[in-house]
């Protein structure tokens, strides 16, 4: 999801003169107006690179001419390379930081003031906390495509800040504009079709990553007349989905992920079945982390299929449990896991050592294997009941959107990652309507897990075995 | 341009169900989730109005709830009238504000913890300067037609903070919302024409506040071959302009606001012709006051312009000069006019005592009065030397963009509002393309105002006088 | 609806260029591609014209500078006032028409065959009926609209033909062509609101035959949610409504236009009612004379509304009875009138005497008027039972669509136009989808007019008085 | 391009409903409205079939009900298989022609009645020679996706006249239906990129003649920014399209289709090349066939091109000469061939021997070998000088669009079918602008082939051999 120079720069070139009014004759009279570093920004390039920036946050020759200034900036950017932009980003938390001397000053003035409230005062504190870069990152949004770069930078930024922790200041200060521009009332929730742009669609093929998709046909077969696809665009990033969503239509609760992908499968009359299966839901923008958009789209995007298809009844999800080997093997390490029988440790000791191709056998041929991880499974997913939720991440996730968890499938998912992550267990969780609030407030505020009584069954087990 | 209460709640009653997943449903099972207020909203509605508020700050039921309770509030909103919608405004403002407590005790911590730069705490500060109603307003952005309920939310908020003070800070909270929401990269530049929906050119009849749209024949005029009209768009309100400018293209620089609008006149040929003349500009949203617009319009509609008519060579206004009456009064009694000899100090008072329809004789006979108000104009215009700009708001506008006062027009206007505000003159600034930027940083810096030749000639003879 | 030639050029001259492949180009070679002929196309200019056109029929140089040379010649015709247009339309048809003697010689040739089918030799036949002139208005069809280009040519001739006989057989062969491609399955139906264009509504202003459009305001009262207004286009015409009919939705069956067209009325819900009342359907383009939609646009209609509007039960018109006082007037004088009693005849005499502004008294005060001429109306709508139908142009339309008279209404129509042509009376058509077929092969076939009960007592009551 | 029935019914049963009023209602009553028939329509099922088209024909319930009844028609054929169909098409050829004794009389009528030229006895001939099954196709139109039914019917009724010579009757009278709903004038031409539907791309994978489409890389290779491909299609059927050509924007004239293909060779700007290549053109619809829009679409194309990328100096094709090898093996045959010497004998009958998997040796390292197929092929393309044109196909195409032989390609294709059919060898044919109707006229009229000098010297040094 790294911005791909070649292409941005072409559109940016092609767009930039008409951005603002008179960009190209401007930078026939003054030539200082282009501004060209190399790649990774050596010592010799950051000061012209430093007025540049400066002349943005000044606002210099009026809002407008700032705005093409900053464009200018942002050319240059994608033109370096890692190193460069790193370099970049540094000049920036370097420079364009808060003036922490007049922020200190603004406070003890505020606090020294009495009771009296004065919001001027406190105005002048949160403009203080506003450093001068958030002034860039605004001016960047002008660019064509701007959100789109935006988006691309933070992307960026993430990846820089893993190294350098002082980048995660503008990391924060940057995912905050962030949210404030992708709000849900911004956003579209669009159903995508195999009448949607070849171009559109290819990028679901690069993007899906929870069961990849494998070919055109692997594509065409998931936007079946019985499959659907949702996904929710931002009005300036029309050409890329920031989240989608996939489900299947069928009869009954699926309970394995190769059964649902199968395109040789009969196609179902979607106005006939019963139930909604979301099987797969994946975040598009690495730059959007942390601003969450799933418990949007799943409740919009049922909301939009009660609707289309009445005969609907059940709206539950196919989901992997990634975490469930780790849980048994630390927990048989830390001796934490539910009371096991000496024969159970010894069989999932037994599990833990054999290579995925050959647990396969194990799990279809052994009796006692199926009941003893159902089990385990049960507690890794319910039993988080410390108030910090269960280890697992999809469990919390579809816990505090008010889900429960419904049902959990034996050899749901066989592929090598399946066996891998969760000996091939997968889970549902069921959206309920008339609970859902109640679930979340459940789960929120008291750390309360919802399961059926099938999954409370096998917590219950747990004590006779 | 307040809230058209029918109009907006057939709309809102229409969609809301769909809005988020099943509001409708859930309203029929627990029913306290419809408001009923009664539209002065009483002493007895407050309680639950306070408890349905609380419920959304609170993000009760989860994240998508909370837009759904938003949405029943601002429902709840468009039924009061107007005391009513004050009142809620003032229970916002009371229970919902700033927690000063913890502010203050965040800011102390901060400061006591010597020069160590602790993020975390800042984070803290800035988190608490954000008070629980811009969650509100943000909530609000879900509802169909959010952000044009926001937009008009505020042009309510305006109207009660000039009696009542204490509303202020929220309006201040709510603008610096806005602004980031309708920074102009997000904005969509249209050209109006004839072919527009009826439904949005009946707006600008509505809307147009500087030369009054007489009927859809004058409209129509105005959207001629030779004419044109642009206006920005938020993609969430498009059947809504923003802002929106009205353009003459014409040869010569055009001196009499009555000669353009003409609906007689011959139709020019836009492609040879050699001057644009933006001839009104009119902001059209109550509730984006302080969000300034107006210089990107210009800058970016003679962009446009450029590149469709290349013989363009003059981009000017036909301008008032609002205040110039009021400028003479004032400078009369308080002696503070530019030098003048006794028969025109009384010709001038002459003048001031006169009817406006007979004010017009006496501008087409005496030979002495043109020269003295073309005179006493330029000061007018030009001489705010003292750095706090000039007294005209339409000259300040202009300057601080980097126009250039480029002539001031003898009998420019001579409808009766024309001759109220300024005896019939108008005036042109000139954008020229080469000297925006210096005209910009000479005006913000210094005060320096820039005129043509011609108004430097006027303002010298004042002397001589 | 005559081709505004400036407006139409306009637009040709600048899009021919690009219409065919180098046309502009082509010209600059070669300058006899461009015909400049006089308005009125004196003699000495037929030549130019003729040698144009048959290079059109002659396809010279391929198919595609075939349509380029139509275009040139539809672009002369463009310029011709109507003298001009007259003569180019004489020397079609004097020199592009069928050639006899070959086409007598197939025929003979194919007779004289014996009883052998032989297809070619009528192929041959068929062509020969083609004559060359259809070639080059199928040839201006690659105009740009060129679809509305000959529609327009078209109105031309017809007009030109009530004078000219010769050139009636032209407009036979034109209006075959369009009846081919204005195909029902070729057209879209619209509903028309008041979010069209202004440019399209400005045409229903223009076009609007049956109760003309006052002003702006009052369209968008027709256009209001109990109000509605569709249409039929062409694809290639897609700013020009064919034809367009407008409906209310009501309670009750409408008994008066004047209620009708009030825009102080209070607006319904239009999903409780239960009518809907077609009040005027108008042909926009009198080039498609002879083709007929409305039958296809009323029922398509219903079916729209009927699906929108669940609640909707009966389908009825509010018609004028556009012959009815000629009618009287001439069934009194020929004595063909149904049996008078000698006060009813001279009452009816007092009223064809009396000037329309001094009529509505007597026929609000008279006790015997209004039975008497409700019989007559009856008479004149139903009595046409010699197989020919009715004298009425619109009960015969709406007969043959299948409906049935269903009432008539006093004082339905108090225009000065409606008092003029049938003393104020109108009629009401109904539409009810089970007898549709059925009505219309018993007026198709053996001239049955089917009327309600309270129609029929009208026609019974005439023997009695 | 059969009409797929599954799909095909799925639309029409979705739609057929809406399509005209109250058809699904009337079915209800009055339970024959729906035809029910065996797949290959047996004997007993051809009665009601035969009622219902009468039904049709003579519009029975009016205009509306009658294209009902084609409805019911159309889906009842798209449930029938070949023999079904086949059977359906005698039914209307036997039943619903000519009324031959009736033409015969009106054909005498005619001849009788002198040297007065009598419009309505001509008519009447018009009439008559327009059967009635006509009116049945034309009723198919207002099917859903009617236009598309019409071409995919006439694409079954060539395959059946194959065998069954009394249909073509019936197929020419659906082409001269097919070719005036067809005119150029009608259709839209249209780039397609990348950004096209995927269901639409899918579509030129599949229809794509000349070159097979090898993948979606291979398909979004021959869209990228220097190919372009370009279709007309039909405003009633805007999924499909009708012909479409690619093209190359390439430096100097592509002498091999394997260069042009190859999907590694680096991407040109297409702004700076000076040549378009066109190297496939492919009719989409079998059931156009005989109706010929490639001249039209080339030119188009080509004029397109020239305004977007002005730097453009050759507009050339890349195609087969797919007669080749069949005119040497004839031509040996009946020794038609032009002189050759013994051993240039020898070695066309040792290539036409040699299996095209060793060919390739043969061509690559003969000396002898290139200039003796160089120069028949020049012959095969350019002798045709009887007036007939020359044997192949393309050349005719090309040549009676006006273009020229430019360049013959020694192994311009590489490929199996390459060799097979003209060892290898491709053809340039060159589109100038200012000889396109000379040309044309040359050739059309007198049978002149027009060759570069290149080609002529080739043609010229046959009688040296």
């Amino acid at each position: 999801m790294q911005i791909k120079t070649a292409e941005a720069r072409s559109v940016i070139d092609r767009t930039l003169g008409n951005l603002v009014w008179g960009w190209k004759k401007l930078s026939m009279i003054t030539d200082d107006k282009i501004l060209i570093l190399r790649p990774d920004l050596p010592k010799a390039d950051i000061k012209p690179l430093y007025r540049q920036m400066q002349k943005c946050v000044d606002a210099r020759g009026g809002e407008v001419s700032a705005r093409t200034h900053a464009a200018v900036l942002g050319q240059a950017y994608l033109d370096l390379n890692d190193q460069g932009r790193h370099q970049f980003m540094r000049l920036i938390v370097d420079r364009f930081g808060t003036d922490e001397a007049a922020l200190r000053e603004s406070m003890t003035a505020y606090l020294e003031q009495g009771d009296r409230r004065d919001q001027r005062m406190l105005d002048r504190v949160r403009e203080l906390l506003t450093p001068p870069w958030t002034t860039l990152f605004t001016q960047f949004n002008a660019l064509p495509s701007g959100v789109k770069f935006l988006v691309d930078m933070r992307s960026d930024l993430i990846r820089f800040s893993r190294e350098d922790g002082e980048l995660e200041v503008l990391d924060r200060d940057l995912q905050r504009l962030l949210v404030s521009w992708f709000d849900i009332g911004f956003l579209d929730l669009r159903r995508i079709t195999w009448d949607e742009p070849a171009s559109l669609l290819e990028k679901l093929i690069a993007y899906e990553a929870v069961h990849e998709v494998q070919s055109w046909e692997d594509l065409k077969h998931r936007l079946n007349t019985d499959r659907c696809c949702y996904a929710f665009f931002h009005p300036r990033m029309p050409d890329e989905p920031l989240i989608f969503v996939q489900v299947a239509l069928v009869n009954g609760i699926s309970e394995s992920i190769q059964d649902l992908l199968d395109d040789k499968a009969p196609v179902e009359d979607p106005h006939t079945v019963d139930t909604a299966v979301f099987y797969s839901i994946t975040n598009a923008q690495h730059g959007l982390r942390g601003i969450s958009l799933g418990d949007f789209l799943i409740k919009r995007v049922a909301n939009d299929l009660e609707r289309q298809y009445p005969n609907l009844k059940n709206y539950v999800t196919l989901s992997p449990a990634p975490g469930f080997r780790d849980f048994i093997e630390c927990g048989l390490d830390l001796d934490e896991l539910p009371p096991l029988s000496p024969s159970e440790k010894s069989e999932v000791e037994t599990l833990l050592e054999t290579r995925v191709v050959e647990q396969q056998e194990i799990l279809e041929t052994s009796k006692t294997v199926k009941p003893l991880l159902m089990r385990l499974c049960a507690h890794y997913l319910a039993s988080g009941g410390n108030g910090t939720g269960p280890a697992d991440p999809v469990a919390n996730f579809h816990l505090s959107n008010g889900a429960r968890i419904e049902q959990i499938n034996w050899l749901g998912d066989q592929s090598i990652r399946g066996m891998n992550r969760s000996f091939g267990l997968m889970v549902n969780y069921r959206y309920r309507l008339s609970d859902i609030e109640k679930n979340h407030e459940a789960y929120a505020l008291d750390g309360r897990i919802t399961c059926s009584s099938r999954v409370k069954s096998l917590l219950r087990m747990n004590g006779q075995s």
